[in-house]
C-alpha cells in the first residue's frame, strides 16, 4: 500500500477551511500534522487522556470532584478507541499527534497511537479551552497573548484539587488579562462554557493562589498586561495531564500539546446555559 | 442508652423552620421522619444511591453519558457513607427513610441505613428537582400539580439512555404543563439548574416520546392540564433508580421516595450559571 506523499499534505491554511469530519480524515491519513489551533472554529476541541481501565474509575471520580479543573466530555469503552458522541471518530488516529507516557514519563511523541494503543485502555476526552477562547473573540474582547503572537501563560497553583483515590494534586491555570470594563462580560461568556474550563477560579491578585510573579509562568509565555487589566484564572488541561502522570500509569497516552481532537459538536452544542 | 421518645418528635411545620444542618440532626437522632418535600427552602436536596463498589465505575460512566438523568452531585468513597462535600453528613443515617434492595427487589424500607451498610458501598448522591421547582415559583409560574394538591405526574418513555457497562434503559420523565405563554421562561428557569434534572428532554406531543395517554401515569397523579397549556418533559430520578435496580446489584439502598438528603449547598450554588 502507498503511504501519503508529502505533495498531498496540507499546509494550516488549507486545513483552515475543512469541516471537522474532513480534517480528521485528512489527519486519519497522515495529510495533516499541524496544530489544531484556529482550525474549524466554532467547532468543540477535546484534549486527550488514556490510562489503563484498572485506573478508570478513580479519574472519572476525580473528574465528577473536580468539574472545573477536568470537564469529561466522553469515555470510550475499555480497549475501544472509538468515540461516538462529540463525534464518531477514532482517538487512536484522528488526532495530529500524541505523548506516550511509561510510569509517568514521556517515552515517544508520534504521529498516531495505533502502535502504543492496549486493549486495557479508556481514553477520556477533556473540553479545551479553544471553545471559551473563539466566543471571546466573537465578543470582540482582547486576547493579549494572541494580539502579541505568544501562548498563554499556564501557571501551577496552591489551588488543591480534591482527591480521588490515586488522583490528586494541586489545579494548573491558564491567565487572560481584561480591561477592568471587561472583566464582567468575559466572566459571563467564559462560564458558559463550564466543560470547555471556561469556570473561572480566581480575578485579582495572583499572590492569593500561589502565584508569586505572572511573568515568571510554568508553561507557555509570559504575558501582556496592559495598565487597567485584570488577571482572571480559569483552570488549565495541563491539571489533568500532571494529576495523571504523578499517578505513575504503566501506560498513558495524550495529546500533544495544541494537537487536539476536532470534533463535530459546535461549541453551541456544548455549552452549560 | 435512652430512645427519643416520640413526644421530642417534630412536626412538618417545626421541621419547615429548621436549616439544613439542624433538620439533618433531628432527622439522625430519630425526632423526624416525614418527607423532605418543601422542607430547607433554597437548598439543595439529593437522591441517593449506593450500590457495591464493583458496579461504581460503570454507574458514574452511566451519568457522565446520560447527564440529564443521572446528574451525580457526589460520590463517597467506598465503605465510608460520609459525605463532605454538598453537605457534611453520614447518608446512611441523615435521610428520613430509605429503600433497601436486594438483586432489584425492594424487600424493606427502614428508617436508618446503617444496619444494611456494607464496607463495600459506593453511595452517589444525584440532584433533585425540588431545586427548579423553588426556582419556578419564586418566578410565580404556575406549578399544576402543587395547586391541586397532587404528586407530580411520572412516566416511563420510548426515549433510551446510552449504555454503560452492565448500566442500560428507557428514560423516566416528569411532567409540568405551563400556558403556552409561560413555557419559554419555565425552560429558561429549569435550564439553570442542568444538575437537578433541569436539562428538558421534550416539549409538546408526549406520543413523540412514547407516552399514549398523558392521564395514564407510570407513578404520581394524574396531570392537571389547563386550556392553553403545553407539556413540558423532564428527567426524573426514578431513571436512574430502574436503571440501577435492572442491574440487580445483591445489594442497593435508595432513599424513600421524597425522602431526600437536605445539602448544605443553596440551590443558587448549584446552579449551572
Amino acid at each position: 500500500m502507498r503511504m501519503p506523499t508529502n505533495s498531498s499534505k496540507l499546509r494550516s491554511e488549507q486545513a483552515a477551511g475543512l469541516s471537522p469530519g474532513r480534517l480528521r480524515e485528512a489527519i486519519r491519513a497522515g495529510r495533516y500534522r499541524g496544530t489544531t489551533e484556529g482550525l474549524a472554529p466554532g467547532y468543540l476541541q477535546a484534549n486527550l487522556l488514556a490510562i489503563p481501565a484498572a485506573m478508570a474509575y478513580d479519574f472519572l471520580l476525580f473528574s465528577q470532584r473536580n468539574p472545573a479543573a477536568c470537564p469529561v466530555v466522553e469515555v470510550t469503552d475499555a480497549g475501544d478507541p472509538r468515540i461516538t458522541d462529540i463525534a464518531r471518530a477514532d482517538v487512536s488516529t484522528d488526532l495530529p499527534r500524541y505523548r506516550v507516557f511509561r510510569n509517568g514519563e514521556c517515552v515517544r511523541e508520534p504521529e498516531s497511537a495505533v502502535d502504543w494503543w492496549r486493549e486495557d485502555l479508556v481514553a477520556f476526552l477533556l473540553g479545551c479551552s479553544f471553545t471559551f477562547e473563539h466566543a471571546l473573540r466573537r465578543a470582540r474582547l482582547p486576547l493579549r497573548h494572541r494580539e502579541a503572537g505568544r501562548s498563554i501563560p499556564i501557571y501551577h497553583t496552591g489551588i488543591k484539587c480534591n482527591r480521588a483515590g490515586v488522583f490528586s494534586g494541586q489545579m494548573v491555570v491558564t491567565m487572560r488579562a481584561f480591561p477592568g470594563s471587561a472583566v464582567a462580560e468575559a466572566v459571563r461568556i467564559m462560564s458558559r462554557f463550564p466543560r470547555a474550563h471556561g469556570a473561572c477560579v480566581h480575578v485579582g491578585d495572583p499572590a492569593q493562589i500561589g502565584i508569586s510573579d505572572l511573568q515568571d509562568v510554568s508553561f507557555g509565555d509570559p504575558p501582556v498586561i496592559k495598565t487597567g487589566d485584570v488577571p482572571v484564572f480559569t483552570p488549565c488541561g495541563v491539571t489533568s495531564q500532571l494529576v495523571a502522570q504523578s499517578a505513575e500509569p504503566d501506560l498513558m497516552i495524550s495529546h500533544y500539546p495544541a494537537h487536539m481532537l476536532v470534533a463535530d459538536v459546535t461549541d453551541e452544542q456544548s455549552a452549560g446555559c
